[in-house]
């Protein structure tokens, strides 16, 4: 089995490198044509002149691209090239309309579409521990599952085309709500004079336990924001969420307040910072005498 | 060492039978007298005749009662009896001010008194796997150790009188975040047709994970909502913490949303609910076309 790989940011090129050790990957692609060569350099494999040669020359093609308009942009391009037995792995975040369209243009010749999100982050790329959410057909997703096995901790089945952005999506939803919970409590501990560290160890071991609190409390409490998870990606992730929400005719109250607290720090240059960064305004509204007044 | 109970509520009652367990409680009192008298009837202990009588005959006094109020009164009808080497440990959750008020009081008798809310429930308070946050003087926490370790899984020192209850206020925080992100969150999903327990199952084990959501996310898709932790409870907790923080001049956006969501469910007779009985109201929010117009 031939794997590709198109788009070679932080994701793509740790899942490339992935394939590369276990002897699955034949080409890449990549938009900024100077990265796939250095890559291709690196890791001894073909860089590809552009996305169809990647789709002619491989049975698998693994896309992890930035937005909506690139996913069904590279997918155009390569339908020539596809056909009965080929696979597109997208494991870009998109709607799950873009992912259900994506399918059905791919699907008319004859080869399939998997929507398949990833959560992890470029460490999770790096080590191949990433959790992998994937739409479409099942049966196919079985018989490319060496390939998602060299990348991913676990890919599982959600449902028919769009459920992998579904899942992702709901994970996407939950984590700003984490976030709000956890940054919002622990600045109200830190401005009350805790021993933070004790109470992240105490917390962490109750109902109030939680991936986030276990691995950005001790950071975040110290000022520290490196990501882990840019906020300005999940500030567009939570936007195709609302995208997806308007389409249900429903506007919930922890995306909408999360992309609102979320603006004026990615607007004031912290759009790289981990998403824990949103600790900077939770701990500011204990400044100078608090923000009762403005509220 | 001799440890009493006051409260015999769901919690003082777990605590006042783990404590019978290893030989440490000579004496129980709860308000509504009945009470006290069954739990003695069963458990082979003394129902004190008043809260004095348990202060006179006990070196530990373990108190568990509702409210601010309650505490300040226990601790007053106590203060003859207290002195020298009596220690007051109150699980009850109030405000700091209050915890650093009856300190102040039991001080005065040359007793000691330690704040020490709880977290983990009726279920924690009957197996004794409870985490304690204390607040006090530390060395009066580790002689009274037997008595704490006898009802809690680990008891942590966590600063001067008011550190406990200002713990218990940051974990009540967090709880109401994540509450908000997974009953949105997992809404949604369910609103989009999803595989729920599959949903729960890869979220678990990613970036999203946590407590809440593997003991509470596979009851709440099903409309479960037992207690756990009542809603009502819940509430009433937010509403120290609002105190606490209208001390500070801040008014804290999770802290205010989830009061204001929790509202008409109480209202509508929900209060007795795991507070994870937010999710009703998620839920109804992608019925009927969505909210989108009502925002």
């Amino acid at each position: 089995m031939k794997a590709g790989v198109i788009g070679l940011g932080a994701m793509g090129a740790g899942m490339a490198a992935n394939l590369t050790k276990q002897g699955l990957l034949a080409a890449v692609w990549n938009r900024t044509y100077d990265k796939a060569v250095d890559f291709a350099g690196q890791h001894g494999v073909a860089a590809a002149a552009d996305a169809p040669t990647v789709a002619a020359q491989c049975d698998v093609i693994v896309t992890c691209v930035s937005a909506d308009a690139d996913v069904l942009e590279v997918v155009d391009a390569m339908l020539p090239e596809l056909g009965e037995g080929k696979v597109v792995v997208d494991t870009s975040t998109v709607s799950a309309d873009t992912a259900r369209e994506a399918a059905e243009r791919v699907a008319a010749t004859g080869a399939q579409f998997l929507d398949a999100p990833v959560s992890g982050g470029k460490e999770g790329a790096e080590k191949a521990t990433m959790v992998m959410m994937v739409g479409g057909d099942e049966a196919t997703l079985e018989r490319v599952r060496p390939v998602l096995s060299a990348i991913s901790r676990s890919a599982t089945y959600m449902g028919p085309s769009g459920a992998g952005q579904v899942t992702k999506a709901v994970n996407q939803i939950m984590v700003a709500g984490i976030n709000q919970g956890v940054t919002e409590a622990l600045a109200f501990g830190q401005a009350q004079g805790l021993d933070m560290d004790k109470v992240i160890e105490v917390l962490s071991g109750g109902a109030a336990g939680s991936w986030f609190l276990q691995h950005r409390g001790p950071t975040m409490v110290r000022g520290v924001y490196e990501p882990g998870f840019k906020m300005a990606l999940h500030r567009k992730d939570l936007e195709i969420c609302r995208a997806m929400l308007e389409n249900m005719g429903v506007a919930l109250p922890v995306v909408e307040m999360t992309l609102k607290q979320y603006r004026p720090l990615i607007e004031g240059g912290h759009g790289d910072d981990d998403i824990s960064g949103l600790y900077r305004s939770k701990r500011a509204m204990f400044e100078n005498g608090g923000n009762k007044k403005s509220l």
